[in-house]
């Protein structure tokens, strides 16, 4: 048996760091999930200045600081996409690409998603669109697979991917030197719209067009409803009460996949609830045991 | 006519002082109203290591970097008790001893007062029980007023009533030098009830008694129902939605006065979260006009 976590908190940026403070203060068993570049939105943004404590420092400023401090407390980001949460009646289960992980309480913090979804995307998601490739690959063995990939990470799905699939192609949606295995063709053009009759056939892009069994789109973060069934979603965001509760038992989410604003210090606010929030919940099980 | 500001903040902790460095950055007419000693419950706390950011500070070092923060952006604090606030329609009318403010909006940010009532407190209130000490002494001309004060700045308060009031007594519920007139007299004894028939006859202490016409206790901050009347109150704190909005229009909360946990960061992020309302509230107004 896997060892079981009392706080699985999904997610690195300003809301999933503050939760883990507060696990490690109040001496729980916990793993936070996310990557040890924190947040890509985080890096990239400009001048903040309503952090309060902090004054003129940019994103990539207060970035260092946050990762100074879950150092000097001894926190370590466990660099695993979280692809599935399952709610099991006792734990959770977290399915990362090929581990599980268990935990008594999940907090997420996952944060938005800002990328419009592809026109056809949402109508042939698990009908050849998928999120998670290495998760589906076996599925497309022989086959042709497309990847369009937001971030460096989607390169190791999509080498891993190439070992199994006939054909295969990667569309990246940002500049970089690429690290893609010889036989993956590399697109260089924008995706418009996935067209199919019952399943997907065809990407057609900007320029050009791509006959394939399937599109693997590896974003940043997925969306929550997605991750967690049945977990309730609001106009977007995960639905929670002012204790950073979800409807789900044991389940608590904060920062930008509750809702707006949008702000660095409104989801480290959110993470510090959800972890005590997580804290009394643990409580609570233990006691009627 | 008072000059109307679009938005007064009530208290300097971290939810007020958040709230404050939103409304600067919106570019709103703003005034805060707190002491430049910020929150007397900060200055006190041992050592914090769950506000995101700063690793082994205690709240006087945070202070300090709230202090700066501010400064920083040119935002002062206006050193008034406010003690009470009027729901006008079309305005809010906010009463400092001798002035009163105008704003179109206001966000609570009073903190939550931890000191438990005296016995018979809420017994006599408005009999002859009060919280603001200036307000009411003409009432008690000629007669015997006792001020149990927190806080230095009840000292003032006490000496301003001594012009008044026949007899007057202070204790003083801190240890310090106290700058009090000569005739007052100081009564270095602990509160245990006040007792009277109709109104307020009596107080009596650990050690002691006194005769008095009237108790005023004064306590870093007032209780929100007795400042904001008509204000939803839920098991002693104000109640809110999650976007910071109060039962009054215009009206907003944050911080310890909206519930637990009693966090800094917490505190900060709803303040946060309250500002962006308020100046969606004043966006709201102004364009149905």
């Amino acid at each position: 048996m896997s060892e079981r976590y009392d706080i699985a908190i999904v997610g690195s940026g300003p809301a999933g760091l503050s939760a883990a403070l507060n696990a490690k203060i109040r001496n729980k068993k916990f793993i936070i999930f996310g990557n040890n570049n924190l947040s890509n939105k985080l890096a990239k943004a400009p001048k903040v200045n309503n952090y309060l404590g902090f004054y003129g420092l940019t994103g990539e400023g207060i970035k260092e600081r946050f990762q100074e401090h879950i150092k000097a407390m001894d926190i370590a980001i466990t660099e695993e996409r979280i692809n599935n949460i399952y709610a099991m009646g006792e734990y959770f289960a977290l399915m990362a690409n090929d581990k599980t992980f268990e935990a008594k309480s999940i907090i997420l913090a996952t944060g938005i998603e800002y990328t419009k979804p592809i026109e056809g995307e949402e109508k042939y998601l698990g009908r050849g669109v998928g999120y998670c490739a290495t998760c589906d690959a076996p599925l497309y063995k022989g086959k042709t697979v497309t990847i369009i990939g937001y971030n460096k990470e989607a390169e190791a799905e999509a080498n891993y991917v190439s070992e199994l699939a006939g054909e295969i192609y990667y569309i990246p949606m940002y500049k970089d030197k690429y690290n893609l295995r010889d036989n993956i063709k590399l697109i260089e053009d924008k995706p418009k719209e996935i067209i199919g009759e019952n399943k997907v056939n065809k990407l057609i892009l900007k320029d050009s067009e791509i006959l394939t069994d399937a599109v693997f789109i590896l974003k940043d973060s997925i969306s929550p409803g997605q991750l967690v069934p049945g977990l309730k979603i609001e106009e977007n965001h995960i639905a929670v009460d002012r204790l950073m509760k979800t409807n789900l038992p044991g389940c608590f989410a904060a920062g930008d996949c509750v809702g707006r604003p949008y702000q660095y210090i409104k989801s480290a606010g959110e993470g510090n609830i959800a972890a005590l929030s997580a804290v009394q919940y643990l409580d609570s099980i233990n006691k009627n045991k």
